[in-house]
Order: structure tokens, then sequence, then C-alpha cells
């Protein structure tokens, strides 16, 4: 089996990069800096469905997609969440949060709807991701 | 500095043992079999804050507590995420979801307040978590 991004992964997002394991993500909701890591491994739902040494990748990937947008969106900071209860693939949200954001102090995941970008918005912010990570 | 575990932490969990790494707590909230792992590192928030050795360590420690509590719990999901809005001290929840439990799908984090053990069910979970980790 090869990897195929999740449909509903591939609906709410837009691609930023392809790092040595991940997939890298942009969720399309203007409300928070939010970028997904999809490891590109099949069948995956769980951490301990991936090798040890994919674990290591995914981590250190998750700490530099969190120290980048930190300091991109000097966030006061980062989540860090892997649920998957309505998306079974393994997929790492890593987001920047701000006191005051939409959600604050509670988590993103569930909370109302999404807020899509504006398209010059996006391209702007992709930009400064693709840039800064 | 040394490390100290959180005030917060403290008052809302229960020791269950001390890992390489981390500090592996039980929520005392019984609506969900939930661990804490904390790394004992003082002054650390982000992963980022870690050195790439400790982010190993804490990966393989968060997929042991993962794999031990899925299958002790039956669980459909392991939800795993280091939040840390209220409480900055680094700290990575391990919850075992279920469908139909008081919070599905969304996420456990700020959904209502915490159901404390019964005593003697708390230490029969410490018992079974100790023993199946």
């Amino acid at each position: 089996m090869s990897f195929t991004l999740h449909p509903r992964l591939a609906a709410d997002t837009v691609f930023v990069a392809d790092w040595t394991l991940s997939r890298v993500l942009l969720t399309n909701d203007a409300r928070y800096p939010w970028l997904i890591l999809v490891p590109r491994v099949a069948d995956a739902s769980e951490l301990f469905d991936l090798a040890r040494q994919e674990r290591a990748t995914l981590i250190e990937e998750t700490s530099r997609a969190a120290r980048g947008l930190k300091d991109l969106a000097a966030a006061a900071k980062i989540n860090i969440g892997a649920l998957g209860n309505l998306v079974p693939q393994l997929h790492v949200h890593v987001v920047a949060r701000r006191d005051g954001d939409a959600a604050w102090p509670g988590p993103v995941w569930g909370h109302g709807a999404a807020v899509p970008y504006e398209p010059g918005a996006r391209d702007a912010v992709l930009d400064k991701i693709r840039a800064g990570l």
C-alpha cells in the first residue's frame, strides 16, 4: 500500500512542503496559524504504528514546525495534537496560539467553523511559512 | 534549576511512575483513561526546549503509554496533546477515547468538569496501569 492523503485532510488544507517523513499542510482556517504534519506512511493511525526511527523523525519535524510557527506568528504557545477521532490517518496538528484568539485558552479542535483564508492572504501566509520553517 | 512538578498538574493527577525522561501521571478524571507525561527537565515549555535526544525519548515514552493504554482500555483511538495554554510546563496528554465517551468525538480538553475517581476505583486503575504499561 502506498501513502494517500485522507480526503478530509486534502479538503481542509493546502500543501506546504514534503519533508523527510511528513507532508506539511496549512489548515485553511484564518483564525489560527495552523500546520498539519502527515507522515507519508501507509495505514498509520497511532504513534506506535510507526517504526522507532520514523517516530524520531516525526518529533524532530514537529519541533521544527513548532519553532518556525512560534517565531513567525509571535505566538504565546504552540499547541500540538494528534487526535484522529474523525480522521484516522495519523496526523499531527501544530497550532500557534495567542491570548485572545478565537478559542483561547481552550483547544482549537471542535471550536466553531473554520474561517477560510482569502486567496491573497492565504498565498501570503504560505510564502511566509515556506520561507520561515 | 531542578525539575518541580507544576502545582496544577500535581493537584489534578496521581503519580504512576518515573520513566527514563518523564514522570507519568494519571489524571483524576474517571470519564477517560488519561495519562500525562511530564519530562523531568526544568523550564521546558515547548518541544524545542528539549534536546534532540530528549525528544526522541519523549516520543518513545508517549508511544509506550499510548500502546499500553489502548490495550488496557480497549480504546477506539488514542488522543495525544501538548497544549500548555493554562499550564506552561511541557506535558503530554495521552487519552484513551471510546465512541460514546463524554466528549466523543471532540477533544477532552476544556470539556466540562473532571469526575474524580472513587478512591477504590482509582487504586484499581492505577494497579492495572502500572502492570500494563
